[in-house]
Protein backbone atom coordinates (compact mmCIF):
# COMPACT_ATOMS: atom_id res chain seq x y z
CA UNK A 1 0.00 0.00 0.00
CA UNK A 2 1.68 3.54 -1.05
CA UNK A 3 0.83 6.56 1.11
CA UNK A 4 0.29 9.21 -0.34
CA UNK A 5 1.35 12.76 0.40
CA UNK A 6 -2.17 14.63 0.82
CA UNK A 7 -5.53 12.89 1.85
CA UNK A 8 -7.33 14.60 -0.90
CA UNK A 9 -4.87 13.43 -3.76
CA UNK A 10 -5.40 9.67 -1.37
CA UNK A 11 -9.55 10.68 -2.23
CA UNK A 12 -9.24 11.53 -5.61
CA UNK A 13 -7.23 8.29 -6.51
CA UNK A 14 -9.39 5.94 -4.86
CA UNK A 15 -12.80 6.72 -6.85
CA UNK A 16 -10.84 7.18 -10.11
CA UNK A 17 -9.69 3.40 -9.20
CA UNK A 18 -13.57 2.58 -8.83
CA UNK A 19 -13.96 3.00 -12.64
CA UNK A 20 -13.74 0.01 -15.03
CA UNK A 21 -9.74 -1.32 -16.11
CA UNK A 22 -8.60 1.84 -14.32
CA UNK A 23 -5.90 0.23 -11.14
CA UNK A 24 -4.50 2.42 -8.75
CA UNK A 25 -1.43 3.38 -10.56
CA UNK A 26 -3.68 4.80 -13.66
CA UNK A 27 -6.03 6.38 -11.34
CA UNK A 28 -2.74 8.41 -9.42
CA UNK A 29 -1.36 9.39 -13.37
CA UNK A 30 -5.14 10.51 -13.75
CA UNK A 31 -5.08 12.70 -10.68
CA UNK A 32 -1.90 14.48 -11.28
CA UNK A 33 -2.99 14.88 -14.59
CA UNK A 34 -6.38 17.25 -13.47
CA UNK A 35 -4.10 18.77 -10.85
CA UNK A 36 -1.66 20.17 -14.14
CA UNK A 37 -5.33 21.26 -15.67
CA UNK A 38 -6.64 24.46 -14.52
CA UNK A 39 -9.91 24.64 -12.14
CA UNK A 40 -12.83 25.30 -14.59
CA UNK A 41 -11.31 22.04 -16.08
CA UNK A 42 -11.72 19.50 -13.82
CA UNK A 43 -14.99 21.20 -12.93
CA UNK A 44 -16.30 20.70 -15.90
CA UNK A 45 -15.37 17.00 -15.42
CA UNK A 46 -17.06 16.64 -12.23
CA UNK A 47 -20.50 18.23 -12.84
CA UNK A 48 -20.64 16.73 -16.39
CA UNK A 49 -20.35 12.86 -15.05
CA UNK A 50 -22.77 13.97 -11.97
CA UNK A 51 -24.86 15.93 -14.16
CA UNK A 52 -25.42 13.13 -16.48
CA UNK A 53 -26.16 10.51 -13.63
CA UNK A 54 -28.45 12.80 -12.45
CA UNK A 55 -30.75 13.81 -15.56
CA UNK A 56 -30.33 11.27 -18.01
CA UNK A 57 -33.84 9.73 -18.64
CA UNK A 58 -34.63 6.52 -20.13
CA UNK A 59 -36.64 6.50 -23.11
CA UNK A 60 -40.50 5.14 -21.82
CA UNK A 61 -40.71 3.04 -24.59
CA UNK A 62 -37.46 1.56 -25.65
CA UNK A 63 -34.82 1.92 -22.34
CA UNK A 64 -32.71 3.93 -24.50
CA UNK A 65 -30.79 6.87 -22.90
CA UNK A 66 -32.21 10.19 -23.70
CA UNK A 67 -32.58 13.58 -22.71
CA UNK A 68 -36.37 13.59 -23.46
CA UNK A 69 -39.10 10.67 -22.24
CA UNK A 70 -39.40 9.38 -25.97
CA UNK A 71 -35.47 8.69 -27.66
CA UNK A 72 -35.23 10.24 -30.78
CA UNK A 73 -35.68 6.54 -32.69
CA UNK A 74 -39.15 5.78 -30.69
CA UNK A 75 -40.25 9.66 -31.63
CA UNK A 76 -39.43 9.01 -35.59
CA UNK A 77 -41.98 8.90 -37.83
CA UNK A 78 -39.41 7.45 -40.54
CA UNK A 79 -38.56 4.30 -38.36
CA UNK A 80 -40.44 0.85 -38.87
CA UNK A 81 -42.01 0.52 -35.55
CA UNK A 82 -43.34 -2.86 -36.36
CA UNK A 83 -39.48 -4.09 -36.36
CA UNK A 84 -38.19 -4.24 -33.04
CA UNK A 85 -34.65 -5.06 -32.41
CA UNK A 86 -33.67 -6.18 -29.00
CA UNK A 87 -30.21 -5.51 -27.63
CA UNK A 88 -28.80 -6.05 -24.20
CA UNK A 89 -26.49 -2.51 -24.05
CA UNK A 90 -27.11 1.20 -25.50
CA UNK A 91 -23.96 0.62 -27.27
CA UNK A 92 -24.90 -2.14 -29.60
CA UNK A 93 -28.00 0.29 -30.23
CA UNK A 94 -25.22 2.83 -31.41
CA UNK A 95 -23.27 -0.02 -32.91
CA UNK A 96 -26.23 -1.08 -35.06
CA UNK A 97 -27.34 3.11 -36.03
CA UNK A 98 -23.86 3.09 -37.24
CA UNK A 99 -24.26 0.59 -39.59
CA UNK A 100 -27.39 2.76 -41.53
CA UNK A 101 -28.80 -0.97 -41.97
CA UNK A 102 -31.20 -1.12 -39.49
CA UNK A 103 -34.94 1.39 -39.94
CA UNK A 104 -36.73 -0.24 -37.07
CA UNK A 105 -36.58 0.57 -33.83
CA UNK A 106 -35.06 -0.84 -30.19
CA UNK A 107 -35.68 -2.54 -26.82
CA UNK A 108 -32.51 -1.84 -24.78
CA UNK A 109 -32.84 -4.97 -22.09
CA UNK A 110 -30.31 -3.30 -19.59
CA UNK A 111 -28.24 -6.62 -19.17
CA UNK A 112 -28.88 -10.09 -19.86
CA UNK A 113 -30.07 -13.55 -17.32
CA UNK A 114 -26.82 -14.38 -15.76
CA UNK A 115 -27.53 -16.45 -12.88
CA UNK A 116 -23.85 -16.31 -11.92
CA UNK A 117 -23.63 -12.47 -11.50
CA UNK A 118 -27.13 -12.35 -9.90
CA UNK A 119 -28.98 -10.93 -13.05
CA UNK A 120 -32.54 -12.40 -13.13
CA UNK A 121 -35.12 -12.04 -15.59
CA UNK A 122 -36.67 -9.18 -13.11
CA UNK A 123 -33.89 -7.10 -13.14
CA UNK A 124 -33.97 -6.53 -17.08
CA UNK A 125 -36.75 -4.47 -18.72
CA UNK A 126 -38.67 -7.74 -20.20
CA UNK A 127 -41.98 -6.21 -19.00
CA UNK A 128 -41.98 -3.93 -21.22
CA UNK A 129 -40.88 -5.69 -24.16
CA UNK A 130 -43.76 -7.80 -23.41
CA UNK A 131 -46.55 -5.09 -23.15
CA UNK A 132 -45.04 -3.60 -26.48
CA UNK A 133 -45.47 -7.31 -27.99
CA UNK A 134 -49.25 -7.16 -26.28
CA UNK A 135 -50.06 -3.93 -28.33
CA UNK A 136 -50.26 -6.33 -31.40
CA UNK A 137 -48.12 -3.85 -33.75
CA UNK A 138 -45.11 -5.41 -33.79
CA UNK A 139 -44.74 -7.82 -36.76
CA UNK A 140 -41.38 -8.89 -36.00
CA UNK A 141 -38.66 -9.20 -32.83
CA UNK A 142 -34.93 -9.57 -33.87
CA UNK A 143 -33.19 -10.80 -31.06
CA UNK A 144 -29.16 -9.26 -31.29
CA UNK A 145 -27.99 -10.45 -28.07
CA UNK A 146 -24.31 -11.58 -27.78
CA UNK A 147 -23.68 -15.12 -28.62
CA UNK A 148 -22.48 -16.32 -24.96
CA UNK A 149 -24.21 -18.92 -22.60
CA UNK A 150 -26.11 -15.95 -20.90
CA UNK A 151 -27.24 -14.36 -24.30
CA UNK A 152 -28.32 -18.18 -25.48
CA UNK A 153 -29.87 -18.11 -22.53
CA UNK A 154 -31.82 -14.65 -22.60
CA UNK A 155 -32.84 -15.89 -26.42
CA UNK A 156 -34.63 -18.57 -25.24
CA UNK A 157 -36.27 -16.88 -22.04
CA UNK A 158 -37.91 -14.28 -24.47
CA UNK A 159 -38.29 -16.56 -27.17
CA UNK A 160 -40.68 -18.72 -24.90
CA UNK A 161 -42.81 -15.27 -23.92
CA UNK A 162 -42.92 -14.19 -27.29
CA UNK A 163 -44.01 -17.17 -29.08
CA UNK A 164 -47.93 -16.28 -26.95
CA UNK A 165 -48.25 -13.43 -29.07
CA UNK A 166 -48.56 -13.00 -33.29
CA UNK A 167 -45.18 -12.08 -34.61
CA UNK A 168 -42.12 -13.57 -36.13
CA UNK A 169 -38.79 -13.75 -33.50
CA UNK A 170 -35.64 -13.89 -35.44
CA UNK A 171 -31.72 -13.64 -34.59
CA UNK A 172 -29.29 -11.89 -36.34
CA UNK A 173 -27.13 -14.06 -38.13
CA UNK A 174 -23.96 -15.55 -37.08
CA UNK A 175 -21.20 -16.33 -39.60
CA UNK A 176 -17.64 -15.59 -40.71
CA UNK A 177 -16.94 -11.57 -40.96
CA UNK A 178 -16.62 -10.26 -43.67
CA UNK A 179 -12.98 -9.64 -44.71
CA UNK A 180 -12.42 -12.96 -43.01
CA UNK A 181 -10.23 -15.64 -43.49
CA UNK A 182 -11.89 -19.27 -43.37
CA UNK A 183 -8.78 -21.14 -41.69
CA UNK A 184 -8.67 -18.71 -38.62
CA UNK A 185 -11.88 -18.55 -38.04
CA UNK A 186 -13.42 -20.46 -35.13
CA UNK A 187 -15.25 -24.09 -35.68
CA UNK A 188 -18.19 -22.97 -33.99
CA UNK A 189 -18.93 -20.05 -36.25
CA UNK A 190 -17.57 -21.66 -39.69
CA UNK A 191 -20.38 -24.65 -38.70
CA UNK A 192 -22.95 -22.43 -38.40
CA UNK A 193 -22.51 -20.43 -41.54
CA UNK A 194 -22.44 -23.56 -43.71
CA UNK A 195 -25.21 -24.38 -41.71
CA UNK A 196 -27.32 -21.03 -42.28
CA UNK A 197 -25.85 -20.76 -45.87
CA UNK A 198 -27.70 -18.37 -48.08
CA UNK A 199 -28.55 -17.70 -51.98
CA UNK A 200 -25.65 -16.61 -53.16
CA UNK A 201 -28.35 -13.98 -55.12
CA UNK A 202 -29.53 -12.40 -51.97
CA UNK A 203 -25.07 -11.52 -51.41
CA UNK A 204 -25.75 -9.65 -54.72
CA UNK A 205 -28.27 -7.81 -53.95
CA UNK A 206 -26.78 -6.42 -50.99
CA UNK A 207 -24.03 -4.87 -52.92
CA UNK B 1 -17.76 10.38 -35.29
CA UNK B 2 -20.49 8.58 -33.48
CA UNK B 3 -23.76 9.85 -32.42
CA UNK B 4 -24.95 9.59 -28.72
CA UNK B 5 -28.86 8.97 -27.71
CA UNK B 6 -28.32 11.77 -25.64
CA UNK B 7 -26.64 15.44 -25.27
CA UNK B 8 -25.86 14.55 -21.36
CA UNK B 9 -23.71 11.45 -22.56
CA UNK B 10 -22.18 12.54 -24.47
CA UNK B 11 -20.86 15.61 -22.57
CA UNK B 12 -19.25 13.05 -20.32
CA UNK B 13 -17.91 11.05 -22.86
CA UNK B 14 -15.97 14.22 -24.24
CA UNK B 15 -14.84 15.17 -20.76
CA UNK B 16 -13.76 11.43 -19.43
CA UNK B 17 -11.91 11.15 -23.25
CA UNK B 18 -9.57 14.78 -22.16
CA UNK B 19 -7.92 11.91 -19.75
CA UNK B 20 -4.52 10.75 -20.14
CA UNK B 21 -4.93 7.48 -22.15
CA UNK B 22 -8.14 7.51 -22.33
CA UNK B 23 -10.55 7.50 -25.89
CA UNK B 24 -13.40 7.77 -26.75
CA UNK B 25 -14.56 4.26 -26.83
CA UNK B 26 -13.10 3.31 -23.11
CA UNK B 27 -14.94 7.11 -22.11
CA UNK B 28 -18.29 5.66 -23.10
CA UNK B 29 -17.34 2.51 -21.80
CA UNK B 30 -16.67 4.48 -18.29
CA UNK B 31 -19.69 6.85 -18.57
CA UNK B 32 -21.84 3.82 -19.10
CA UNK B 33 -20.54 1.91 -16.07
CA UNK B 34 -21.30 4.92 -13.78
CA UNK B 35 -24.69 5.35 -14.93
CA UNK B 36 -24.92 2.07 -13.54
CA UNK B 37 -23.70 3.11 -10.23
CA UNK B 38 -25.88 4.90 -7.95
CA UNK B 39 -25.84 8.66 -7.38
CA UNK B 40 -24.06 8.79 -4.25
CA UNK B 41 -21.26 7.02 -5.94
CA UNK B 42 -21.06 8.95 -8.57
CA UNK B 43 -21.20 12.75 -7.10
CA UNK B 44 -18.44 11.51 -4.24
CA UNK B 45 -16.55 10.49 -7.53
CA UNK B 46 -17.00 14.27 -9.25
CA UNK B 47 -16.76 15.91 -5.66
CA UNK B 48 -13.62 14.21 -4.87
CA UNK B 49 -11.90 15.34 -8.61
CA UNK B 50 -13.18 19.11 -8.15
CA UNK B 51 -12.21 19.27 -4.37
CA UNK B 52 -8.77 17.87 -4.81
CA UNK B 53 -7.65 20.48 -7.92
CA UNK B 54 -9.20 23.34 -5.65
CA UNK B 55 -7.88 22.60 -2.11
CA UNK B 56 -5.04 20.60 -2.57
CA UNK B 57 -1.41 22.52 -1.50
CA UNK B 58 2.00 22.79 -2.90
CA UNK B 59 4.45 22.52 0.13
CA UNK B 60 6.21 25.74 0.47
CA UNK B 61 9.82 24.07 1.12
CA UNK B 62 9.88 21.03 -1.47
CA UNK B 63 6.85 21.81 -3.64
CA UNK B 64 4.89 18.61 -2.74
CA UNK B 65 1.50 17.78 -2.75
CA UNK B 66 0.34 18.44 0.89
CA UNK B 67 -2.72 18.98 3.07
CA UNK B 68 -0.46 21.55 5.03
CA UNK B 69 1.47 24.67 4.12
CA UNK B 70 4.49 22.22 5.03
CA UNK B 71 4.48 18.35 4.19
CA UNK B 72 5.29 16.01 6.66
CA UNK B 73 8.80 14.90 5.22
CA UNK B 74 9.86 18.69 5.19
CA UNK B 75 8.12 19.18 8.45
CA UNK B 76 9.86 15.80 10.24
CA UNK B 77 12.71 16.76 12.50
CA UNK B 78 13.47 12.93 12.03
CA UNK B 79 14.83 13.74 8.43
CA UNK B 80 18.40 14.83 7.26
CA UNK B 81 17.37 18.30 5.95
CA UNK B 82 21.28 19.04 4.52
CA UNK B 83 20.57 16.42 1.81
CA UNK B 84 17.89 17.35 -0.78
CA UNK B 85 16.61 15.30 -3.70
CA UNK B 86 15.74 17.01 -6.82
CA UNK B 87 12.61 15.16 -8.39
CA UNK B 88 10.68 15.90 -11.83
CA UNK B 89 7.32 14.55 -10.19
CA UNK B 90 5.48 13.46 -6.93
CA UNK B 91 5.33 10.26 -8.00
CA UNK B 92 9.01 10.10 -7.49
CA UNK B 93 8.79 11.72 -4.19
CA UNK B 94 6.07 8.61 -3.67
CA UNK B 95 8.97 5.62 -5.49
CA UNK B 96 11.89 6.87 -3.58
CA UNK B 97 9.67 7.04 -0.38
CA UNK B 98 9.02 3.08 -1.10
CA UNK B 99 12.43 1.96 -1.55
CA UNK B 100 12.75 3.01 2.37
CA UNK B 101 16.79 3.94 1.56
CA UNK B 102 16.36 7.89 1.15
CA UNK B 103 16.07 9.77 4.91
CA UNK B 104 16.51 13.33 3.33
CA UNK B 105 14.09 15.93 2.10
CA UNK B 106 12.86 16.50 -1.27
CA UNK B 107 12.24 19.36 -3.76
CA UNK B 108 10.37 18.73 -6.37
CA UNK B 109 10.49 20.56 -10.02
CA UNK B 110 7.19 20.17 -11.38
CA UNK B 111 8.72 19.30 -14.81
CA UNK B 112 12.07 18.81 -16.87
CA UNK B 113 13.16 21.26 -19.02
CA UNK B 114 11.68 20.63 -22.68
CA UNK B 115 11.96 23.10 -25.33
CA UNK B 116 10.18 20.71 -27.41
CA UNK B 117 6.82 20.98 -24.91
CA UNK B 118 7.98 24.91 -24.55
CA UNK B 119 8.82 24.25 -20.96
CA UNK B 120 11.28 26.04 -19.97
CA UNK B 121 13.36 27.02 -16.31
CA UNK B 122 11.11 29.32 -16.11
CA UNK B 123 8.39 27.20 -15.79
CA UNK B 124 10.07 24.88 -13.31
CA UNK B 125 10.22 25.64 -9.31
CA UNK B 126 14.02 26.10 -10.00
CA UNK B 127 13.97 29.71 -8.09
CA UNK B 128 12.76 27.90 -5.02
CA UNK B 129 15.53 25.72 -5.07
CA UNK B 130 18.05 27.92 -5.73
CA UNK B 131 16.89 30.05 -2.32
CA UNK B 132 17.06 26.45 -0.26
CA UNK B 133 21.05 26.18 -1.72
CA UNK B 134 21.64 29.70 -0.72
CA UNK B 135 20.92 29.79 3.20
CA UNK B 136 23.83 27.55 3.40
CA UNK B 137 22.50 24.86 5.07
CA UNK B 138 22.11 21.89 2.30
CA UNK B 139 25.22 19.97 2.04
CA UNK B 140 24.78 17.88 -0.64
CA UNK B 141 21.96 17.88 -3.23
CA UNK B 142 21.01 14.41 -5.21
CA UNK B 143 19.68 14.97 -8.66
CA UNK B 144 17.49 12.37 -9.32
CA UNK B 145 15.97 13.05 -13.05
CA UNK B 146 15.24 10.86 -15.99
CA UNK B 147 17.46 9.57 -18.08
CA UNK B 148 16.47 11.27 -21.24
CA UNK B 149 17.75 14.67 -23.61
CA UNK B 150 15.62 16.80 -21.21
CA UNK B 151 16.61 15.16 -18.05
CA UNK B 152 20.33 15.36 -18.65
CA UNK B 153 19.64 19.02 -20.15
CA UNK B 154 17.63 20.17 -17.01
CA UNK B 155 20.64 18.30 -14.65
CA UNK B 156 23.16 20.24 -16.88
CA UNK B 157 21.17 23.76 -16.12
CA UNK B 158 20.62 22.90 -12.20
CA UNK B 159 24.57 21.85 -11.67
CA UNK B 160 25.57 24.94 -13.64
CA UNK B 161 23.39 26.92 -11.40
CA UNK B 162 24.30 24.89 -8.41
CA UNK B 163 28.09 25.02 -8.38
CA UNK B 164 27.43 29.10 -7.01
CA UNK B 165 27.00 27.08 -3.83
CA UNK B 166 29.51 25.57 -1.28
CA UNK B 167 27.63 22.18 -1.18
CA UNK B 168 28.11 18.75 -3.16
CA UNK B 169 25.53 18.20 -6.42
CA UNK B 170 25.61 14.54 -7.18
CA UNK B 171 23.15 11.98 -9.56
CA UNK B 172 21.53 8.47 -8.44
CA UNK B 173 23.96 5.88 -9.97
CA UNK B 174 22.80 4.27 -13.47
CA UNK B 175 23.52 0.68 -14.12
CA UNK B 176 22.08 -2.88 -14.65
CA UNK B 177 18.76 -3.51 -12.79
CA UNK B 178 18.52 -5.77 -9.70
CA UNK B 179 17.88 -8.81 -11.40
CA UNK B 180 18.53 -8.43 -14.83
CA UNK B 181 20.26 -10.42 -16.97
CA UNK B 182 23.23 -8.50 -18.88
CA UNK B 183 22.67 -9.97 -22.37
CA UNK B 184 18.77 -8.52 -22.07
CA UNK B 185 20.61 -4.95 -21.19
CA UNK B 186 21.10 -1.67 -23.26
CA UNK B 187 24.40 -0.81 -24.23
CA UNK B 188 24.25 2.67 -22.93
CA UNK B 189 23.28 1.39 -19.72
CA UNK B 190 25.63 -1.76 -19.57
CA UNK B 191 28.37 0.65 -20.52
CA UNK B 192 28.23 3.35 -18.02
CA UNK B 193 27.57 0.30 -15.05
CA UNK B 194 31.36 -0.67 -16.49
CA UNK B 195 32.44 3.14 -16.12
CA UNK B 196 30.98 3.66 -12.66
CA UNK B 197 32.02 0.31 -11.53
CA UNK B 198 31.42 0.39 -7.56
CA UNK B 199 34.00 -1.23 -4.86
CA UNK B 200 32.38 -5.03 -4.12
CA UNK B 201 32.44 -4.53 -0.30
CA UNK B 202 30.21 -1.52 -0.37
CA UNK B 203 27.58 -3.98 -2.42
CA UNK B 204 28.10 -6.50 0.97
CA UNK B 205 27.65 -3.58 3.35
CA UNK B 206 23.95 -2.64 1.84
CA UNK B 207 22.83 -6.12 2.36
Amino acid sequence: MQSYPSKLLEQAVNELAKLPGIGRKTALRMALHLLKRNVQEVESLGTAIIKMRNDIIYCRECRNISDQEVCVICASPKRDHALVCVVEDIRDVMAIENTGQFNGVYHVLGGIISPIEGIGPKDLHIDGLISRAATGTIGEIILALPTTIEGDTTNFYLYRKLTAFNLQVTTIARGVSVGDELEHTDEVTLGRSILNRTPYESGLKQK
